[in-house]
């Protein structure tokens, strides 16, 4: 197993060892090929689930929020978080209850979330946050003013602990069941991108070529998109630390 | 408002309150849109943010797992859970960093997880799981075997909490910033059913529409079909305890 995360109490599988995965590059293809993350973390007792739209730069995952959420006021102080990631494939229909199941490709990380401080690393994750998702975009855009830049803030985490948990076969009965007149089938699922809704107020000849979203054309799935996106941005997408183009 | 759910500092929205919904009607339909819903809940102070399949009854909604799994052994004997639905529906890009955002529908609903203890409700609920995704589908399959009900945990909550949050508009931007000649659009995102890869020994004559899965032809949008199958097996859906088809 090439270059795995640590595996400890924490992040190792109970159960379906087999669909386990700690190595970096089977979680990073999955973390990369998302935009949608829920983040789990804990206020007086209380456990929070929240959707949000993350990126990763090495081992260190991002997210941002409004400074006034209740979410970033939590975690900016510093709080551990359960960042997780998953694409559902497919339903897999069977001849018994107990053997109907999904394809997934889910990633759980476990770290400490806490905000960048930094003025520049901040604003150079702004600028990662829009050029992560559409490579080339950031350098067309209107810059972020001194109110934007503090209405937000932005939340890190170095990955401590990882888990892969991914199911990608087909139907699985048990021996006596198969004679069974019941229909059985895996029907996957796909997140795909449709025509765009333009801005009503779009200027004569601008294109989305120019405005780094030449790779979002309609039908195209989603998650290849994303992990096409991260890298085009992330050209060196496993060293630690490295910049964004 | 119609039948909202109780509004506590738990479920409040502390920003974008346009965007909040509290109603049932609500709430429900974004519920019963998915199948998939992501779990927040904490073993000795450590966040955990697992993905399941799940369903609605009235108030009650129910997931279930490996009884050997620390999910839900933990989530067995009473805990206070976070389960989130989150349907991405499109991406917007804007011609400031600040303005880009996603349209999506969320619920985050809040309350005490338990196992179904009672032997007649477990059973009654390991059909449900099957029939609220496709109804009719369980009256076709080999009944489940003792070790099967003893493998599986079924797991509820009642509702105490919950907030929809939806977000469904277009590109909005400063108003001076649109004379910038950046390509600006909303990117709609759908989750479809892809063409069925068949069980290699399915059984010769067997249909989809004798086994439950009609309405699961390709190119369909997967939410609607899943709100589809909820409304026909539940056809008083909004009844609390109403029993599936």
């Amino acid at each position: 197993m090439a270059d795995p995360y640590p595996v400890t109490s924490r992040n190792r599988l109970r159960r379906r060892h087999e669909r386990g995965h700690y190595d970096r590059e089977t979680v990073h293809a999955i973390l990369d090929a998302a935009m949608i993350c829920h983040i789990a973390y804990v206020i007086d007792g209380q456990p929070f689930c929240t959707p949000t739209s993350f990126w990763r730069e090495g081992d260190r995952l991002y997210w941002h929020g409004s400074s006034a959420s209740r979410m970033v006021r939590a975690q900016a102080k510093g709080l551990p978080v359960c960042l997780t990631v998953t694409h559902h494939d497919a339903v897999v229909l069977a001849r018994s209850g107990f053997h109907h199941s999904v394809n997934y490709r889910c990633v759980m990380a476990y770290g400490q979330a806490r905000a960048v401080t930094d003025p520049q690393a901040k604003l150079r994750a702004m600028d990662a946050f829009i050029g992560r998702f559409y490579p080339g975009r950031a350098a067309a855009l209107r810059p972020p003013t001194v109110q934007e830049i503090k209405a937000i803030t932005i939340l890190e985490m170095e990955i401590e602990n990882a888990a892969a948990k991914i199911r990608a076969t087909g139907v699985s009965d048990e021996e006596e069941d198969y004679v069974l007149p019941v229909w059985c089938a895996v029907l996957p699922l796909r997140t795909v991108l449709g025509e765009p809704e333009q801005c009503p107020r779009q200027l004569p000849g601008v294109t989305p070529d120019a405005s780094g979203m030449a790779g979002f054309g309609p039908g195209r799935r989603f998650d290849e998109v994303m992990l096409e996106s991260y890298r085009t941005a992330y050209p060196a997408a496993n060293s630690p630390g490295a910049a964004p183009r």
